[in-house]
């Protein structure tokens, strides 16, 4: 496996600030490029935000998270994982949306991540709101279910909006379960906090078997402790990641269209991911990054070095599996 | 005709910075409220900015000229006009819009509007994207096209986005001149600028008989010169007026989804409103302010002067065709 | 008890971003609306800072916390506590203040209050800087002392400032115990910190029994300790609540006028008020939210919700108290 | 005359980012330090808003301008003018407010000012709102009224606020007028703009002879023509000027409480000081940069420079007095 | 000659917030690419700070002009120039900074101006403090001096700095012409103005003929009139264009290191760059843009602009001459 | 002793706001004052970034931690320490850099420091990126190594960047080691995380004996078992301490260039710096504040407490020794 051309630039060869902004610094390989047949995890940008009901702005975050990400390095302080030496790694360029479209969009979606699941590759996305997350696994989970791991403050679990409208960034894990592409009894939510209109999200949970962790349980566990029941919940099958960035205290990742205050900080931000650690994942995802309500970039530095923990674990995922 | 119960809140009782916020202070007189019957000109918000292509926002706007609205005093110092001694004026709240759905929204704003039109309310609005002014004019154009004096550095007559899409703030007019709302030989448009793909719009103009004005043609002419052939135009009908406030140079204007470098300073932004003065018009807007992207407030600001300057010419206009 | 008049509106319906702002999205009843003989818990803005030695602002404090106020929904995530199903609530408006007149305001300020307490109105405040408790203080404990629970860093207990100024934001707890409003023995002053001129505000609070725990035994000791503690020492009765937004860590509510480093995260900022149920609270404050030094919003946002959770803790003691 | 000891620090020798920050980088000597004899020209802040009855702010100003004033050189590229050729110039630190109380403050920069005078020192004034100016004049116009060129977008000639209330930066020029501080015939007010509450102000102007250029007066005949009838109206005697940043167009000058859209740019902002000279101006001051509505500081820097401006002229007039 | 390969990607197909950044939306195409061979004019970016004497930030600038750059469109609405019907375009990447060392810096990018030299590319650049343009007029006047029309608020024309260090973005102009690569004559300097330490700049300018036009002269005498004198010094023979952010008003351009008030606007600033119409341009760049000190983009957004002029007269003047 | 005359400016005396701003509001000494040689601690600026390879900025830090100081009081809350009851403190201004030469700035800070060790000043410094300790340990270890308590994201122990250069602000301590100013035996490294290039500085650490506390570490351990086992680790000798403003998560330090997300919090932040009493500490400084990034103050505010919680620990470990 040629790992030496799926390499980021060196910030001691090339400074940090220098260069097109590519995710991790990693070289562009679009889909109609000869050398995707050689690449493992595929960075793709999902900069669409049509399903939002409050404050848009998640259309601007790939760009700003690929800005951000040049400021990552190439190993894991903690685990000590170099994951450009575990896959060959390449930034997939962004999905095409259609702003003014919904069903168009979602379409265009799936598409796209069609090609990369027929190509074998894994993806980690940026979004996007959370919207996006369910035309991705209507492509991953297109024959069987998965598990999921989710790190939010909202369930996504409910029924409409407005009246009956179905497709908003409140409802994608709702219709994730109604269409199969998830195993509710594989599921697991962590995080989740504030204010509600009303429990008819959890109550739906409940009656579908999945595993709701709200804030203060998880703050009087601990990271560990929750992170345990995950990986047992999600067990030994396909999973997927889903982290939306306002499952972080809004001090630390404030560029979000519906923060709740009382999140982790973002050490724990980080120490979840880590505690992913050996789960088949097969796909993850960071949503809801909004660059207009992240003037310093700061939301986007923080959600570039969740992307850099969860790329770690699903290369180490990768390379074990091709191990076995 | 009571005039004192339809007055601005003073500053000199009460703070600037004091009391809940509506239009210029005024009193809240919702679609419901029995008083709706004595009222002359209504300001009205439109919270929706779904037919936005690039940098989402303006459905902040409404909340956000209200707060920035409070600074505004009573009496217009170069015109002398003090709108609340000649017409009856208030805030009549805010379109419910559906931000998941353009369609219904559409249908909800005409639905709103026709309902102030059948009560003799002349509307003064405040968007939201361009797109909105479109089902304003189904409803205040219904019997009868209007001309119409449009500031801004777009025409907003492109045929349609993404491969067809045909309803986006690129498109209000197009769709204005087909559905026959607009009259195009009584139509002026003044300010235009900025890179264009192609000139599809302006090739329409000419087709139809829009007088586009660029803005290299304003700068040398001046604004007298120019607003005395937008009078010309408009004439003695009926005749709207549209002001999309990145018609103005983005340093004093920033506050936008799509800013054009070079156009107006802010006194030419007054003075473009007090050239209107003699026209019939039967309904105004300001749109396009985008909050996310105004972070110290100061395009509101200019916004709500421009809106207050629309009020003054509104109440002249109305009171001169009450007098007759 | 019609309940159903006094509820926000929900962002299910109009979303967030859309309509006048009040608090909590509830009905604006003026001291002059005839509705106001139905409401249990009133929402008061008090937009005044004439008392602060520092840098000012919170006078534009309740305009922006009604502003973001409308990002809450009705149910409390942890508790469990629909405010709206136990109480009527209204948001009465602001107080009008004179912001060159330091003795007119506090008359201004005793005089809405005294009319609140006499229609049996529990009233929960939005300041303003610290000062405005006092005034605030002088009508509900016209008749006896009350206990308080003040969550804040500073003690304001200073007798004076620029050589013997009785009435600044640094002095209102002194004048309180002088003129007899609080009882000393029933005052807890949790999360005090930062540099000092000297000790003479904690040396009167031990004169006459102030219990005063600082930030270290705060963190050390945890939130439910000190809250059972705090309970005790506020017994069975009558109890004001004061909370300074300076009491959180400023990386968490930057948007204040005498910001002190270390303090409690927005986590505890909620657990301490949930740590208030069961007391006899008769009124509650929050207080120096300062908008100038909050560019994004973030502080107020907070501060909102801490309104939220202490109108929880209201609506259920009044409830209570009602039933019983 | 030693003018070596009263040279700004070289940004060639040290960088402008470094080193303590005093007005212009020229040292600072204090009402008690013993160089204070040879000053001719002192700078002096003035950090104090308690008669603002909007948006405070302006007791940050004087830090803000030392701070921005480290950009500025020594010699000016129009006129030519090195003012430090021409007189002795010093930085003599802040008048000391009393933020909590007016007439206490009114009568401490009364005081500060009296010695200033005593000293035969010519004071150049960075405020504060615009009460700051009326203890001023109460020092310098103790013997004898004043002539003065006013820069602003306010008459600030109203009589009073709230009710009565007299001193408010609304009111130093009337309460100067009624206390024979100015000469009204030799009074011109320029670049009065903005919505009013109502014309009681001018038409004390018109009154008492004041003579006030409004706006549009202001942009049709041009700087020089207005300014050319500026010094015709102070004539050859005493004269004071005072200058509002908010005269400045906000999109030049944002950081201030009352800004007024449609104003003059920054070069005519320079150039109505350039057309000062030969004035026999005895004091100035640049007042209402209020640093909390001026994130960038380029309000500050601005004003640095027309202090700056302010500087030469003052010089110039000095130097020319004293050869004479 | 095949435009297609080398034309931007549209907005109406991918939206302007899609996709990875490169100027003007362009195929980037690197020094080794093969494609190189068939670019006619090359932007290029020169992350480079190290020559700043003040306030540092450009070295950020070449990633947010490629950011804001996407906004841009394909048609020049004033003189409906498209340059990729003219010329292939290409974004060659970044030179390759050395942060900590000057000299070495200066040789990295002149060995990379050598290159597109020796392939024919006309090099569009963007800094980058002002001391870059030295090592590119290295390489592009290695071979015989050049004209240079410079917009800027100074004349970089220093001698030395701290003491005799000769390598500032204050000195490059006075370096190139010591080292021959300007001819003085057919040099000219437009906007300069500031205050300044001493007059040296100027004098040496005077003693080698090089023609500066200070801004009030400017102001005075329109831009129309300025750019004919400055066509008719550079003449006929072969010129370099150098823009400085800060010739413009920082009201428009605030995100620089030295910025100067009193400046041209954004209409001026494009207006001067229309003015090089029929010169013999051989490179051109826009420097000092800050994005630090330019947190809303606005001034990048603007740089964009001016860089989309330069391209249009850069393309249409590499027509003229294959076409003769 | 006298202290009196070393005391800082009271804000019950003079408002914070007011004021020229130095170091805590203390006296301004400069080297060459004759008050030098009464001076027992001595607070330096060394505004000076020209060893930042990626985002600069801290040549603005030691202004506007001045400005941020001023904020501070005399006492603190926890320790109850009284610096200037136990110390003659003053502000002696700012090392003068040339912002264009590394070795010629690096010679200059040594050479300021040789002065302060020779008059037996306690140097409390800010810088400055992190380079600026090398020249600062040259001046105080000249005559024997020293020990190190250093708090930092980073180990700044790297052997070169960019092709072998020696100079950068990830070097310093690697050149002091090799230098022979510090004992590695007795240097402790806390907090250090982030993704890495490689483990080349951790290698070199536990080569030399340098003790390395990574962040995992610190946070599972705490700060008090951390504090102690660094205490151990400097043991009795003269040991220095330096205090990188990144060793403090961003949320609550933003202004700084290369913030690695997961670190201490603010508590945490002052609990370690009063872990060091009962060290013999010769110097301190804390690096790398960067006002470019950081909009509202706030790590300079952050940063300023820090400063004054290591000026309480140089106090009492002067007074100690004086003592004794």
């Amino acid at each position: 496996m040629d790992l030496k051309s799926f390499r980021p630039v060196s910030g001691l060869d090339l400074p940090r600030f220098a260069g097109i902004a590519t995710f991790m610094r990693l070289p562009h390989i679009g889909l109609d490029d000869p050398r995707l047949v050689d690449v493992d995890i595929g960075l793709i940008g999902v900069p669409w935000d049509g399903g939002t009901t409050n404050r848009p702005g998640p259309r601007h975050a790939p760009r700003q998270l690929r800005d951000q990400s040049s400021m990552i390095r190439f190993e894991n302080a903690v685990t000590r994982i170099v994951p450009y030496d575990l896959a060959r790694c390449a930034d997939l360029g962004d999905v095409g949306p259609n702003p003014a479209d919904v069903a168009d969009t979602l379409a265009r979606i799936t598409a796209f991540y069609d090609q990369v699941r027929d190509r074998g590759i894994t993806p980690l996305s940026a979004g996007g709101d959370h919207l996006c997350t369910l035309p991705i696994l209507r492509a991953l989970a297109r024959h069987r279910p998965l598990g999921m791991v989710h790190f939010d403050s909202h369930t996504d679990l409910y029924k409409s909006y407005f009246g009956g409208f179905l497709f908003t960034h409140g409802t994608p894990f709702r219709r994730a379960v109604e269409e199969g592409l998830l195993d509710p009894a594989r599921v697991c939510m962590i995080g989740i906090r504030g204010s509600a209109y009303d429990f008819e999200d959890r109550d739906f949970a409940t009656a579908v078997g999945i595993r709701v962790i709200p804030i203060d349980e998880f703050h009087a566990r601990g990271v560990e402790d929750v992170m345990a029941e995950a990986r047992s919940i999600a067990g030994t099958g396909e999973t997927y990641v889903s982290y939306d960035i306002d499952f972080i205290d809004p001090a630390f990742a404030p560029g979000t269209g519906t923060p709740e205050v009382g999140g982790p900080n973002s050490y724990q931000a980080l120490q979840v991911v880590r505690g992913l650690r050996g789960l088949d994942i097969v796909g993850a995802d960071l949503m809801e990054v909004s660059p207009p309500f992240d003037p310093t970039g700061a939301t986007a530095y923080l959600g570039a070095n969740v992307l850099f923990e969860l790329l770690c674990v699903l290369a180490e995922c990768r390379a074990r599996k091709t191990a076995s």
